[in-house]
């Protein structure tokens, strides 16, 4: 949190996105964003699987995080992550995940968001809840 | 949880940190661990960065993730993690994150962990609850 | 967890409600239930107020946690919560709460639900994510 | 969040539990509190108990978050809850619970805080961690 002041505004989503390089990393791509949503896939390569050979708890995360960055930086006001919740429902080896971030609450300083993440077929792999602090101007 | 039957048994922990793909993406090392308990450590690289430049909550979340999947599969019976909920406390931009999982109760079928993520200074980073669900042996 | 050969089966809701004493305590009223669902409701008491003079968290959680154990024990087999995460958006002082409660997902050992709670306006107060472990007979 | 400025400010915690008149209904008790830090205890009532018979997870959530509101607005300066996570470690029927609340972070705006509730011999039932937005003054 105290970086907060140095937290960059999102003018433009296609340009936002192309700053998160742990995104690059991870192979996530941008589906499509709107105020107070997103969506984000991966195609899981070898690089995601745990000692289990299974995806990673933290590729699934991390895939729902950016998501929710996406989503909860939409309205131009600098957005910081202070907590989530994942749950994890099934396991998955290979194909490619969604996660769709959506709006539940918005406050002038905190706000949350669902994500879920599903396989190729629509099969639900994890449902994530996160909150941010909003960086809102002084005023309010 | 469909795939539990095909859980790995952690039978030599080394061994099973080297199985873990994602774990050498994000360039986790293992510092120790011993039943119920893991430390874990992660020198930050610019491509752990997201769009703020800010380690991503996705890479503190994969090394929290990491000692929790080490310790919660340390007794030798295979864990698959069912949830996790991370608050973070501060941003960081370089340095070496380390990661610290402790067993907090222990049931035949599940299990709780606390993961607490610092920095080098031992400045709090995040803090990580996660529960799994043991493949445990039919009997009890 | 120990106690979960003790869980009492539901075989009708109505009487499954009436035997929730802490329900009874906090005044909630069922609204209606079908399978993996649940409606319930509490009308605001001088009493369910904290020291700030507004509902405490843990009245809310009491509601949304009511609706929660309706919608999981509605199959038949008894479900033990494990965990919750509860995110709270808005205080309120009077009037009449809901909770919903609506199965994410369902597999034979653990299922996972979301509850809103709102006020009589439709104005979100909180969201609730909670697991539960099912006493599902041995063969699966 | 909305009556975030008509919080209280603790001035005495003796003075501030007695405002609690939810806490006052479940019969919970304040045994000391600290800076950053309070313990509470509750005897387990009939009224307290769900339809499995075992305390209802929300007599033992509020319990936690009694806990944490002490604890949380300690430094004198309004707190309020934003979220909250637990995990149930085992389900009792009769006895004391005891909650022992202790900060973990704190920061201008957000403070967290971890509440561990045992049963009167020291036996885990539920761990706690939960987020606060304080109303700090303009300045920082």
């Amino acid at each position: 949190m105290v970086s907060i002041l140095e937290l960059v505004s999102m003018e433009n989503p296609v340009h936002f996105f192309k700053q998160d390089r742990y995104g690059a990393l991870n192979g996530i791509m941008l589906v499509e964003t709107s105020p107070g949503r997103a969506t984000v896939r991966m195609t899981i390569r070898e690089d995601h699987l745990n000692s289990h050979g299974t995806v990673h708890g933290g590729a699934i995360f991390t895939l729902a995080d950016t998501a929710f960055a996406l989503a909860s930086n939409s309205h131009g006001i600098p957005a910081a992550a202070i907590n989530a919740h994942i749950s994890f429902m099934k396991a998955v080896r290979t194909g490619t995940l969604v996660a769709e971030a959506e709006e539940y609450a918005l406050n002038p300083k905190l706000a949350t968001y669902t994500v879920r993440v599903n396989d190729e077929r629509g099969e639900k792999i994890a449902i994530f809840q996160g909150m941010v602090y909003r960086k809102s101007p002084r005023k309010e």
